[in-house]
């Protein structure tokens, strides 16, 4: 069996993990939360996301999180869905863009109202630019094994349209199971495929524990060569197209396994605990992770 | 990747699962949950003990269950820890015995007051005997992987266990990660290691979810050659080192992520859903399934 030796979380818990969370978290958690994560030893985040406060008001202070937070240290990425918040960041200092596009036609017009296509196409000069301007690019790929409206979703697809952004020059592609379907043989298929077919582009794995099967999925992931891993701490998130659900699976959950496995992070799982334990006084509602429940528990076990 | 074409659930929920539960369960409850499980299409399936009623209160009512449940399809279990216990099923017309040890001395020794070796000796003659009157014989491997009070638990030790008993003749070996802290790596390991070294037996895993690796097991353990998995309907069970986290995989996540890899296991998951619903209002917990959470919410994503 033919694991990495290291793997780098790409932690998501500041963006994705609290876009849709009802409850405004003020900025200063925010930042603090942010802040805990970096010195817990996270090295790549998505920090926030320059999208319309009226849409995402969760987000609205990203100006602010941005101001503060970013280093050197870590690649810190603000999700940017359109020319807005190109634009937006542009006039930050920030070098990191994500971007997003859903395999899946449905899915991509009931998110942000244009097909696959469109989107493909509003990208390319976007990003051609952006690198242009030396940026990091990663794009964010969802629905890449199912949909919601679709259901399964071909790996051809998949593999077609990372080849397209890899035309563009991206510089890593996040490959999501956007609800939480997939199986382990189909994350170990659709992987190896992307592996090979695109050697020289960082590949990504951005799973939900929606059906319990994030961890196995990153045991596939990493048998297919994956390194690298969308994790959100606590398991914040949720799904969307299921709300009460797990979502984005827990940062602890998925370091303690890769650690356990002698897979190095460089993360710190007690200090996200303490990052964790932080934040939740400003959220109203538990966290999805095994391995922080454990560590609340009075127990002898060591977690 | 090398997956069987079907496998095998050997439901514990019954036993394993209800076994610490404080709250008594109905016998009739427990019959009806029985039996519905079969109906879904349980073929396997550890029934109830001959344990003493006055530790194990739960199970006092195991010659109603067995009076009840017992049929010609499903491979019933009852699970007989000494003597006495064999003594009182031999007097019913179940041929199915389950019987337990641990690796780890000083676990077996909290738990039966014996050491490992003591243990043996005394369970020799009795599956010597029972083999003689025709039982099919499981033997439950405890603490396989990690023991909660002496950590790490070698290989070596696990396979000159797992050889004694198939010295002694027994059926199956169903091999357990007790305090869920096994890795997917670690599993693929040891059960490699078994498969090769004990061709002619039966090999069952038995996972718990403490740390979220279940599925993760179950995965790396079908790469292993292993076909067979104890689960529990709910995820049942619990964990008794470390009360309020995980325990028993729950048989719903098991099956969904089996059938979606194409796994055969001949159960009908609406079926098990109906089974939990009916015994919840004699529980006083809520049950720990990704898959059975997800049927219970208001989504139209299907499960």
């Amino acid at each position: 069996m033919n694991l990495p030796k290291k793997a780098t979380i790409i932690e998501v818990g500041p963006r994705d993990g609290l876009q849709n969370l009802k409850t405004f978290v003020p900025t200063e958690a925010k930042i603090e939360f942010i802040k805990q994560l970096k010195s817990a030893g996270v090295q790549e985040m998505e920090l926030t996301s320059f999208v319309s406060p009226k849409w995402v008001p969760q987000m609205a202070d990203a100006p602010a999180i941005i101001e503060e937070c970013l280093d050197e240290e870590t690649r810190n990425f603000v999700l940017t869905p359109n020319q807005t918040g190109i634009d937006r960041l542009l006039s930050t200092s920030c070098r990191n863009a994500a971007v997003f596009v859903g395999v899946s036609n449905t899915f991509n017009k009931k998110n942000i109202n244009k097909t696959t296509e469109e989107s493909l196409q509003e990208l390319e000069p976007i990003i051609r630019d952006l690198k242009a301007k030396n940026f990091f690019v990663r794009t964010c790929i969802s629905t890449s094994f199912y949909c919601p409206y679709e259901g399964k979703v071909e790996i051809d697809d998949v593999l077609a349209l990372c080849k397209r952004f890899e035309g563009f020059g991206v510089d890593e592609l996040s490959v999501a199971d956007t609800i939480g379907m997939a199986n382990p043989k189909e994350s170990f298929e659709l992987f190896s495929t992307l592996k090979k077919a695109l050697p020289n582009i960082m590949i990504t794995a951005h799973f939900h524990n929606t059906r319990g099967m994030a961890l196995a999925n990153v045991f596939a992931a990493l048998q297919a060569g994956v390194d690298r891993f969308d994790t959100s701490a606590g398991g914040l998130g949720g799904c969307p197209f299921a709300p009460g659900a797990s979502g984005n699976v827990a940062t602890e959950d998925v370091v303690f396994m890769l650690e356990q496995m002698g897979i190095e992070t460089g993360i710190n799982l007690r200090r996200v605990v303490v990052a964790l334990e932080n934040l939740q006084p400003h959220l109203n509602k538990s966290y999805e992770s095994q391995y922080f429940k454990l560590a609340q528990l009075d127990t002898n076990q060591h977690v």
